[in-house]
Parts: C-alpha cells; sequence; structure tokens
C-alpha cells in the first residue's frame, strides 16, 4: 500500500472501486495494522471482499531495483506479486517504485513468450477521446524488434480494452517523412510495414493529441520526455489561468461565472481519470498509478486493472503472438 | 520569403520590424516581383532601409537537403546565406526547409571551430519567465560531445541575449537520479560536471516549463518530441476551452466576461512571442522561423536577429569556447 500517501489513499481508493465493481474481491497487501486502522476508521461497507495480507517491509522511491529485488522480499510490492503467481489474485496494483515494480514482475511473472522487455502503456487524452502510448519509460535504447514488440503488445491491448478490431499504430519520429529520424525509428517502421499491423507511418509529438492513430509506440526515454513535458505544459497553463482570474475584482469574476465551463474543461483532461498504467508483456496485469495519485486517481487504476482481466488481456497478447510469430516464419 | 505564406505575411513582418528597430536595414530575397508587388501594396514606410534581391528558386517543404545544396543556388535560401557569408548582411532570417536551412548554412557559412554540429535553439516560456532549450531537431543520436557543446552554446547565448552572467544548465532525462536513463545522458553528465558550466544536473521535462534551469540540453530527437507534443496539448486543451465556452448561453456569457483573462493567458503562453530559434554554432547568425508563423511571429523572428547580431552572439561563442578548450588542455 505504498505511494506517496499510503494507506490514507490506497484504501478509500479500494472501498470506492468495491462499491463501483460488484465482482471484485480486494486483498490489500501492507503494513496490516496501519490497513486494518484506515479500514476501521472508513468502516468497510463489504468487510467479505476485503482480505488482508501483512508485509513489512516499504520499497523507497529511489531504491535501486536490483537492491529490491535482492533485500525487499517482505515488501508490499513483492508480496502482492508473489499472491498474482500462486493464483491467489488476478492482478497486482502499486503506486510504489517504477522500476522496482517492473523488476519485481519480471522477475516473478515471467514475460510472455516472444517478449523480450515488458513496457509501460497508458491512455492519454486526445481530441478525439484518447489514444494509448508506449513504452513510457521502463526501456531506453529500444533496438526496432523492441518497438515491433511494443507496436504489437499496444495494438492487441487496445483491440480487447476498447473494443476496436483493428486498433491504427503511429511511430513517434520528428518528422513524418521517410527520411526523418534516426536508423532505429527507420528500421522499425520497416519491420511494422511487413508486419500485420495496422500500420499508419511516422507521428510527431502532437498526434497524442490530435488522436490521429490508437497507439502510439516510441522508445521509453521518448515517451517519458513526452508525458512529463505535458505534464509540466499542464501545470503551468493551470497556474497563469488562477493567477489570471485572481488579477482583480472583475476577473474574479469572471472567474466564478467561469466554474463551470472550468470545472468541464478540467474533466475532459484530467490526468486522474487516465491513471493506471499497463506493465504489458508480462503473464499476468500488472498496473502502475502515479505515485502522487489521489482517491480518485488510484480507484482509475485499480478498475483499469478489472477491465483487463474481465478481458483477459495477457492471454490475447500471448495467443495472437504466437499466430503472428507462425505466420512471420511461414 | 518562403515559408507556409510567402511575401503575404514576411513583407508586412520585415516593415513592422523596421519600426521597431530604427538601426535596421533588411534585403528582401525572394521573387523579386512577388515582393515588389506586396511592397507597394502596403507602401514602405522607409524605402531606403529596405533593398530587393531576386532570387528565383523555391526549396519546398520536403526537398533532401543534398538535393536542395546541389540543385537550389538560386533560391532565397541560398541567396541570403550568400548575402551573410559576403558580408552584406549580418544575419538570415528564413522561414523554410529547417533541415535544407542547416544544410546550406553550415556549408556556406561553416561552424565556429570546435563545434562539430550547430544545434536549433530557442525560448520557451515557462513558469518564471523563459527559458532556453536546445536541440530541437538538428541532430539525432547526438554523443555527449556534442551535448556538451549544445550546453556550452546554449549557455553563452542566454549570458549574452539574455544578460544573465552565469546560466544554469540542465541535462533532460527521464529521472534525476544519478542510475536513470541512458548510457550517452550519463557521459553527457559527466563531461558537464567536469566543465566551467553551471550544471544543476539531470531535469525530467516538465522541467521546460517550471523554468527551473536556464537552458536544457538535449538531443534533437528528444527536443523535437517535447516541442511538437507541447504545441499538440496546447491546441488540444484551446480547442476544448472553445468547446466548453460555446456549450450554452451561459457559458457564452462567461466566455465573454472572461475574454480579458483569456486574452492576458494567451499573451503569456503565446508560441508567436518565442518564434525565432537560432541555428546555433556557425559562423554567423541565421533564425528559423516556424513555417507556419503570421506577421507577428516572423518579425519576432526579425527581431531575435537583430538582438543577437547587436550582442555579436557568433563571436562571444567562438571566443569563450576558445578559452575553455585551452583551459581544458591545460
Amino acid at each position: 500500500m505504498g505511494g506517496d500517501h499510503g494507506p490514507e489513499v490506497t484504501v478509500p481508493a479500494a472501498l470506492t472501486a468495491l462499491q463501483r465493481e460488484p465482482d471484485l474481491d480486494l486483498i490489500l497487501v501492507g503494513r496490516e495494522r496501519e490497513v486494518r486502522a484506515q479500514l476501521n476508521a472508513l468502516g468497510s461497507p463489504a468487510p467479505e471482499r476485503v482480505r488482508l495480507v501483512d508485509a513489512t517491509q516499504i520499497v523507497g522511491m529511489d531504491e535501486l531495483p536490483v537492491q529490491v529485488l535482492r533485500r525487499k522480499k517482505d515488501s508490499s510490492m513483492r508480496v502482492a506479486i508473489n499472491l498474482v503467481k500462486n493464483g491467489s489474485a488476478n492482478a497486482c496494483i502499486s503506486a510504489g517504485n517504477t522500476g522496482a515494480l517492473m523488476a519485481t514482475a519480471r522477475f516473478v511473472l515471467k514475460t510472455l513468450p516472444g517478449i523480450d522487455r515488458p513496457a509501460i502503456v497508458s491512455a492519454m487524452p486526445s481530441l478525439r477521446g484518447h489514444i494509448h502510448m508506449l513504452d513510457l519509460g521502463a526501456n531506453v535504447d529500444s533496438p526496432p524488434e523492441l518497438l515491433l514488440q511494443f507496436a504489437v503488445m499496444g495494438s492487441i491491448l487496445v483491440k480487447y480494452v476498447e473494443n476496436k478490431p483493428n486498433p491504427s499504430v503511429g511511430l513517434l519520429n520528428i518528422g513524418v517523412e521517410d527520411i526523418k529520424g534516426n536508423d532505429i525509428v527507420k528500421r522499425a517502421a520497416e519491420l511494422m510495414r511487413q508486419s500485420s499491423l495496422n500500420y499508419k507511418g511516422f507521428v510527431e509529438g502532437d498526434a497524442i493529441y490530435t488522436g490521429d492513430v490508437d497507439v502510439i509506440v516510441c522508445d521509453g526515454f521518448d515517451g517519458n520526455v513526452a508525458l512529463k513535458t505535458s505534464e509540466g505544459l499542464a501545470q503551468m497553463i493551470t497556474h497563469f489561468m488562477r493567477e489570471e482570474y485572481r488579477r482583480n475584482l472583475l476577473t474574479r469574476l469572471a472567474g466564478v461565472i467561469s466554474l463551470p465551463v472550468m470545472k468541464s474543461l478540467r474533466k475532459r483532461v484530467d490526468h486522474r481519470r487516465y491513471n493506471g498504467a499497463t506493465l504489458v508483456g508480462l503473464r499476468r496485469t500488472v498496473i502502475k498509478s502515479h505515485g502522487s495519485a489521489d482517491v480518485l486517481a488510484f480507484r482509475q487504476a485499480i478498475l483499469e486493472a478489472v477491465t483487463e482481466v474481465k478481458n483477459n488481456v495477457p492471454k490475447h497478447i500471448s495467443e495472437e503472438l504466437t499466430g503472428m510469430m507462425k505466420a512471420a516464419d511461414k
């Protein structure tokens, strides 16, 4: 029960997720006394659907993944992933250290056959609803073959989670012409063209928000830069807007009158509605919540896990991947 | 006189720049008949400060730089850069094909001693005013030594253009901890730590808009992704805001009352105020305007050229670089 806020956020988020999903049972893994204290304070509405499992260790946000793997075998992260491994749980949701979560999940759950490395994929808001983008930071220096795997995984995830039969795929580059970019994206483009993907060609950073394609594929360095840059710009615009509305009595009045407009606007771009990135490519479902997630955001991450489990995403990726590999061998 | 709009934008922008800068003389290079027609239509306020030079060829926005170099020797881009080379002009401003402009400028004007490749640097709005970022797309796969050169050039540019004695420098990465990122940024960080730069360490994408450092250094692929992603997000937010204000009579009223607020907000983040990226590292000043620049934006690019010429930026970069290289040799 980690993240920046711990059980104060994750426990109420768990309870609201239970209310929303009648079929859901949850195992809360963490320091049992703290978790139980939160549960008692809130008065669990469905005690029979909540189980507590104790985990004594805590993984710090800047601990090295390799050290966490070796030394933190009783952390909530490790214990929760073990529960998925042994079949007690269908998915793990964590707001903890991303690198440690990825390393632990890979070590314990293993990647799907044909997948070299898992990627981080998340929905992002766009003019036409939302798109999915990967990798958002798990892999740097991804070779073309890995970018192809990202494209396949993203495409299958969107197919089953969004119920879109043939998702379109774009490859992030610094121009749409064939000559643009580095050798890696050029070779990855070639692989995607030869594949059975609905590959649409290169896209630039603005394509995230125009929504021209369903899936945007990129190396984790670039995906992370795009994500963090977007967070920074959104915060700056919000800050400036507040300042401008507070300038004088008249602008404050305009601010009050604009409240419903701002509320709808915020809802459309609210990053909390997009919280819950998938560690895709593993044999089971693991969801990473933003470390600073609040109750609404963490609930969203839990609901993302529910959707992916209900839609059997890892199984579908495995099956379609096997089919693609067989077709490519012919 | 290129770009998406041609003389219809560049000629009025030139005239307003002349009004703003009394010391400025301009040579308008392009199809003389078209440029003169625009000038006549607008009635030049200072005909003695405007000279026309004919150039018959046009460089297409997707022509290959190498072909432009070989075949377009009478394009406005090439002729304008030749005028800088032979001393008739102090700077060249173009809204044309970026790759072609960079290749032509490098070929004709050459890079400064100690600089392997020029970079594209531009100001970006931030919470605390603005920052400078480079490279924005001229160089992909930049090795650590090139990233160090970007840092030095950005730092000297900011020192003289912004009059900041010791600009702080951040290196774009996907986390601020030493273990984050790829080998290239790790080795570049080492070089920057050992240099005389005011190096502050790794920054993430959001640092562009928090303004924590004066100069952000990155490979051109990442810089371009950050730039284009920002453009896309800003457009999406603007679009959603318009939609929300147009929803019904009440929201339209709120929109009218909020007009002054929105106007101030737009002014603070108006990308036109930041138009005019410098091709830094050349022996002379070359400024790249956004292809879609309007009159206000293109005028800004001209004014950026004036500032850099007045502050002798290429000369200062050359001198400080020589000093740094001598110090490093000791």
